[in-house]
């Protein structure tokens, strides 16, 4: 029987825990807080990150990461994406010597511009080929009432992606494999800087074609990027990119979206992180793209324009008409 | 000054003609009911259609098509895409031979399965040349409002195309120019049928992740059957398509959407139509589309769904079934 490891018992971390658990994966869940460990362990609840929602039978949580690691076949990582490094530094010698180890998390690391896979690998010393990413338009909250959903596995090695796919996949969770790890993950990334200015539109009172058109052009700026750092086009519009651009700009339930509807209404970035609640990675991935895109020359005038009411208080309306100022041009010629 | 007719005074053909006389364009709009035409005249209200909405001062409107298309430079039309073939028959001759004549229409004709500018060009004699697509994301009631939305203007013509951009283009309406006449116009009638789908799914009760996966895999499905008939894939991309898709899937005023939710409900087709109101054109249009993707050896699962439950009236949960249960397989390899 495979055994998986969750660390990380936030929202994303325990859903994921619960789908391995439905695939019938032995799975244990790390979270730092002994008490939400206990919780899960005699109630089947999480009731500090995922309300509500009752977990499968199969999941043992603890509070031990070490034991959590031992004897895993897969290690999967759910943490903040810029205290990710921190919190795992101490544990490479614990992570099982041919375990396959997944990054679930959506950020890219203010000052290094590493990827989250990235940091697995550097940190815990991996190769590329057991790392993988998993990223797609995966709403926990619905994924744990059992809602049909598909996901990207992304891994440059084709066996251990085909591994994790086969130990999470159940008739309401359909993983999909993809070689592309650098435009899967660079999509998880950016979709939250974008959600962060769809919500903002949404703020200030603007309907429905504005959000398709800052998705649209969201997707073209997210692809241009991807491209210019060896990413598959194709991977752009598929599930990891289109789809999870989409599902978390259309969510009230993200907190991307909702931080950024804040700022729409006008509260400042510290009022508006803690009206939020919890981590919105796209609050500091706009910065790290932002470094990304300027040094690979590439033009992300979305980007732009969320790091400049996020992080340089300068006026919506400003921003926008800046925006749409733009020299209007052919779409295609 | 530029002169514009435009045929068709529901809610769109209403709408474009605002857009027009806001960008400074001369505007005739006709309707086949005088007391809409009177309304619009004498109190700048179109209420059976866009019920609530101040028009401005630049519309003349008539129920005298010859009059409307005497001296147009421009012609755009905007009707019910099934019947546009028999209303425009007789006017061939009223079209002023340098107009330039541009669908708004979206949808697949039943039987032909021609596109809508074919039908233009067909019943008019029109050169390719003169004949234009505009489509993109653009809820009528949106821009009826001024909200700021992009658009495309499809045409092999560059110069004819940027002549209703430059005629269209205001504060709040950004027209770009594309030559993909081919795959925009296919965007603008096939999402209406994927629009079908997604309400059907809100309707049964599914949650963001679901809407973000069909509209992913429509989307796939459009690109497929466009490029099988020569379009350009960057089109798909953009905002005729993924942009219009998801404005109408995202949107409580998309007939389609609600039509299909209508069904996801239980309704049956006769029922659903009924309470829907308007015409839903992607229900004709699906049978179309099916044809043509039949012709051209391409699969279109999303749109076979869609067929089976309007038409067939197959049980929604076979045919969600029947969808979730194809292989599971490798996005990209």
């Amino acid at each position: 029987m495979t055994r998986a490891a969750v660390l990380g018992a936030g929202a994303w971390g325990t859903t994921f825990a619960a789908v391995l658990a439905d695939a019938g994966t032995e799975v244990t869940l790390w979270g730092r807080d002994a008490e939400v460990a206990e919780q899960i362990n005699t109630e089947r609840r999480n009731e500090r990150f995922l309300p509500g929602m009752d977990l499968p039978e199969g999941i043992r949580a603890t509070d031990d990461a070490r034991s959590a690691l031992a004897g895993a076949d897969i290690v999967a990582v759910a943490l903040p994406a810029q205290r990710v490094r921190g919190i795992i530094a101490d544990w490479a010698d614990a992570v099982p010597a041919d375990a396959v180890v997944a990054s679930l998390m959506k950020g890219i690391e203010v000052g290094t511009h590493a990827r989250m896979s990235d940091v697995l690998r550097e940190v815990w010393g991996l190769p590329a080929e057991r790392t993988l990413v998993v990223s797609g338009p995966n709403l926990a909250r619905e994924i744990a009432v059992k809602q049909p959903t598909a996901t990207v596995v992304a891994g440059t090695d084709s066996s251990a992606a085909e591994m994790l796919a086969t130990a999470t996949a159940s008739n309401y969770f359909r993983p999909y494999t993809n070689p592309d790890v650098v435009g899967v993950e660079l999509c998880g990334a950016f979709k939250n800087v974008i959600a962060v200015g769809v919500g903002v539109t949404d703020g200030m009172g603007f309907g429905h074609n504005t959000t398709a058109t800052v998705i649209t052009r969201g997707l073209a700026e997210i692809t241009r990027l991807g491209v210019a750092l060896g990413a598959h086009p194709d991977t752009f519009s598929g599930l990891a990119g289109m789809g999870d651009l989409i599902a978390t700009c259309a969510s009230p339930l993200s907190r991307n979206h909702t931080l950024g509807a804040h700022i729409g209404r006008g509260l400042n970035l510290v009022d508006a992180i803690e009206r939020t609640g919890g981590t919105a990675e796209g609050v500091q991935t706009s910065l790290s793209i932002q470094e990304l895109a300027r040094e690979h020359g590439v033009d992300v005038p979305i980007c732009d324009a969320v790091v400049d009411m996020l992080h340089h208080e300068q006026p919506l309306s400003e921003v926008l008409t800046s925006l749409l100022s733009r020299p209007r041009k052919a779409e295609l010629s």
